[in-house]
């Protein structure tokens, strides 16, 4: 079992190598309690795996250093390790889907780690890692279901309750159980009264279906664009630890994480990943009922596909007012669209996308289809839009 | 004259109000240089300019405060005013031009100002706010060119040599040039030997200008995305500053500009504006020839407005080849459009976008005309995605 006293260990040894992140009050995100953000996502390689990884891999044998290390990873625990073995100099192979996004791979492999992308999912990567492990004899880094992984995510609790003396809850990510289970333990070990609560993307929630169960269960099938925390089996000794100190477990939809994200963006000015969002989703949401008190969300990465982030901004923008899209049944004449333009014009919406057609079988003969894409302001001023182009005898269709 | 000892008077008056942001090296950045982020985005406010306006506005008499406060911004120096006045219960009104961001507005608002939006420019708003301080007698709260507000920036030069003791040079965007004016003071004051550079957006040179000159000049226009330093006419009071300790002056263009903020934002997770990326832009293209040095940019805010973002990613992923679009001519029978699609699914290019048009004037008259615009890898996966689709007979256009 993992013990205070190896995390405090475990902190000594990563002194200098891992980031201190910093801990910030979210001024700008107001809700029912108090956020702070202890921001992983600015921890080297972009997320808390760089610590579990570089822990595990300085407790090593030179023998079990001189056979090298495997890991399958299609993400941060990739970037993690292979930085950790870089940086004692062992050779590292990191097997990975064939569908992992370009810009992990190439992050995994800028650390020198020697990639081996095996076609098929992630469980496919996993056999291939196993064989491979048992071919060359060299260490497997498992993501989580380590005691040695465990306590280097632990040092990440200790530095709240140094950093922030009076917290009074912390909230932190669930895939594996890793983090929680690590921070868990240590938060507990030294002031047992500060609550100490889980969160799971509702599209991959095995650890909190486990948690309530009571007993260890997987899901058949994840699908969350939290990629970093979606995972399908959770690991036994994690779910022993976060059975034992967490306090409870929720889960948050891929709407709440994808406004977290936006609103950590806009308003406080961090990039966070889907994993990385779903602590500041569960503290604003209020889902532990923590009116008025001081609750830490751990921001656990950053490592989010920039397309993925682009479709995250653009649904945030619809969802605020501040993208519309209307539809309009135009009569086929000429100066129609001009006088629709004129409309955003004078009110100020900027047109970004526009689609004529005349050809909608729908339609009656005579008339034509306009939808029109702009930058608004709000909702009030979509409906100011919507409204002058009544008043000038334009149909709205949607 | 701000000498050193006004600027650590300030720190002291500003501490526990304002955040000592981090400073973290940027270690996924890779250029000629170290580069460390000096994350003044961070601050309360998401910018620098909570700082002088905060100390400007406590050293006011009480006579003074009773009278309140007024100003005139559309961005961050606005709310650095409203947020100070608000933590002093004094009065403030800031004015400005009714084009304003209406995230800006309702941020500044948020912090209890009163706004006054004037029809026009930023010079219409200004003029609006000089005639209310005459009738009112409200103190004046220059966003540059003023001595206590100068001082107030000047404290992120002293967080710099404390946290970062072995730095070799600093580099500081520039608008009315308030915030180097304060740093290269501080900085020069400590520590002469340390380089101060300033940076400025290439098209809005005015300080640049100024500087190469040795004498004060504006310019006509400004037209740059980085609202933040789009500024005519620079200070008297801060040229006289800069002239005297800072090293030298660059300007960056736009897309330098933009490919900074894209790589703060992914490859260190932090969200910077125009503005704020200046300087990382300058460090990357080693605007000032410094190889192999420990290099402060300073981030200087985060304000950007999130359709200004959302257009900056777009850009960049084309730029990086991580969206693509392509132009084909089709030849007017059944199946091709699902001969196309059949090549994107097979190499893993991801349609967003499809424009299928025959009446295009240019085309053959058996011809239509295919615009596809989907996400790739990279400028290699878009050129095999071409390969493939010019061998299955198709024209690409472009």
């Amino acid at each position: 079992m993992v013990t205070l006293k190896d995390i405090t260990y475990a902190q000594k040894v990563l002194q200098g190598d891992i980031r201190k992140t910093d801990i910030f009050y979210a001024s700008n995100i107001l809700c029912d309690n108090e956020i702070y953000l202890k921001t992983e996502n600015l921890q080297v390689t972009g997320s808390f795996k760089a610590r579990g990884a570089a822990y595990m891999i300085s407790q090593l044998t030179e023998e079990e250093k001189a056979c090298g290390i495997i890991a399958c990873s299609a993400g941060n625990h990739a970037q993690g390790v292979a930085r950790a073995a870089q940086k004692k100099g062992i050779k590292c192979t990191i097997c990975m889907p064939d569908g992992a996004p370009i810009s992990k791979v190439s992050a995994t492999k800028s650390y020198g780690a020697e990639i081996c992308l095996v076609p098929g999912a992630y469980d496919d990567a996993y056999a291939k890692a196993v064989e491979l492990q048992k071919e060359t004899g060299a260490t497997f880094v498992h993501p989580y279901n380590d005691d040695l992984v465990i306590a280097g995510q632990g040092t990440i609790g200790l530095e709240i309750l140094e950093q922030m003396p009076d917290v009074d809850a912390v909230i932190v990510p669930i895939g594996g159980g890793g983090l929680l289970a690590g921070v868990a333990c240590a938060i507990k070990g030294m002031k047992p009264d500060v609550k100490v609560y889980g969160v799971q993307a509702a599209k991959a929630p095995a650890m909190y279906n486990s948690f309530k169960a009571g007993e260890l269960q997987s899901t058949d099938t994840v699908d969350t664009f939290a990629d970093g925390i979606a995972v399908k089996s959770p690991g036994d000794l994690t779910f022993e630890y976060i059975s034992k100190y967490v306090d409870d477990v929720c889960t948050v939809t891929e709407d709440e994480t994808a406004a977290a994200i936006l609103m950590l963006l806009e308003k406080q000015k961090i990039m966070a990943e889907g994993a990385g969002a779903t602590a500041v989703a569960a503290a604003y949401y209020n889902k532990f009922n923590l009116k008025g008190k001081k609750v830490c969300a751990i921001v656990s990465g950053g490592n989010i596909d920039i397309n993925i982030l682009n479709r995250v901004i653009t649904r945030g923008l619809v969802m605020s007012g501040r993208r519309s899209t209307v539809t309009l049944a135009l009569t086929d004449k000429p100066g129609q669209l001009n006088e629709v333009a004129e409309i955003y014009g004078k009110l100020g919406g900027n047109i970004l996308d526009v689609y004529h057609s005349i050809s909608d079988t729908n339609m009656a003969i005579n008339s034509c289809f306009l939808r029109v894409t702009a930058e608004t302001r709000d909702e009030a001023h979509i409906a100011e839009i919507k409204k002058a182009l009544s008043e000038a005898g334009f149909e709205i269709i949607s």
